[in-house]
């Protein structure tokens, strides 16, 4: 199969250089995955000459990332007229050395950059929606009430473009140097993952509602992989 | 007993005044706990006019966080030298509502806003690296390799005053409007949370050296929950 998807095209601050011995994934099949992993970013606005950095959801469909939030959302509002820092991140681990400098995390962490836009055109902003709802709760959206123009009118949508972005990955073992090796302190990794519970039903559901199988299955899912 | 802890002291970027609906916690055992609990922080810089938001672990001490990084990172750099945002979140759930615009996470979020101060008395770096591992690896400091001066040389040690803070949660059921309780669309939360994997020793570990107790147990702690 053809990847017809745009190469990712980092630039110096996408560039994670400091992030020494860790593998540097600029391809976007390692962008896509994360994104689709992972459950909440961080948005990054310089609100009033300082960074500002709060969680979100979001959503991805091919080259756009979506955002929202309340049209009253200082933060959302200086992200529709400057540059933002999204990051999603994902920790697998946690590395346990011989030596005090060479713990570290297990990670997958994506930072896009970019200016994103306002979306206005009212088809675009319910995609969007509905976009960023079946990222959060995949196969939610056909069953609930659609948006009315009241709530669309109290919401802001972004697309921010997912190019300008970069993926860095730290995996396996500790990165103990050569001398230490000999230690008699253990090395080694403290798998760390995101699960999911059993899904329980709001108080005020009508009786003899019974949990969804889109829902059911991300927790049958969760036991199978423990 | 007295709580001796500087109270938290918001100020309008520190309030995030958009999450409506959702309980305030602006003392100070609410930061401390979420803190303590999370793993990784969003340090969100400003970097040639834009924000870039990296992750990172980090450690607490009474009212400071503590951050470290390379001497050459750049974020760190600027962190040392500007405002930063400090966010702290932790995922609880998905909650599913009967109306698109009510889906929404449950999630524990603390922001620090601040100018970080770059430590320089060696015994105040020090401490403030044992801090940051003895958290992300409690138990850990006192069985490994202490840092060199040459790592000490190489390593930028901040530290911020957690006094300019927020804590924000949501947890419980959607909040679906009075006439959508009626609809016949499955309401209510699939919990998500964060477990340990059982640790597996390094490749090049020595022969007969055990996973350690102070290890094991947090492995332990998460089958015991789950």
């Amino acid at each position: 199969m053809t990847d017809t998807r745009t190469p990712l095209s980092p630039t110096p601050r996408s560039t994670l250089t400091r992030y020494r011995g860790r593998r540097d994934a600029t391809d976007r099949a390692a962008l896509d995955e994360l994104l689709d992993a992972a459950m909440i970013c961080h948005l990054g606005v310089l609100m009033h000459g300082a960074p500002v950095v709060l969680p979100t959801i979001y959503g991805r469909d091919g080259d756009t990332l979506y955002l929202h939030g309340s049209t009253g959302a200082g933060n959302l509002r200086a992200a529709a007229t400057g540059d933002v820092s999204v990051t999603v991140t994902l920790v697998d681990g946690i590395v346990y050395a011989r030596a005090a400098m060479h713990f570290s995390m297990n990670f997958r962490s994506a930072v896009i950059h970019g200016r994103p836009v306002e979306l206005a055109d009212p088809d675009a902003r319910l995609h969007a929606l509905r976009v960023i709802v079946e990222h959060a709760a995949p196969g939610a959206w056909d069953n609930v009430r659609p948006p009315t123009a009241k709530e669309l009118a109290a919401t802001t949508v972004l697309a921010l473009d997912l190019t300008e972005a970069s993926v860095k990955t730290r995996a396996g073992d500790p990165s103990d140097d050569a001398p230490d090796l000999a230690s008699d302190t253990w090395a080694g990794v403290l798998p760390v993952r995101q699960i999911f519970g059993e899904p329980y039903s709001s108080a005020d559901l009508t009786t003899g509602i019974a949990v969804p199988e889109h829902v059911r299955a991300r927790f049958d899912s969760s036991v199978a992989s423990g």
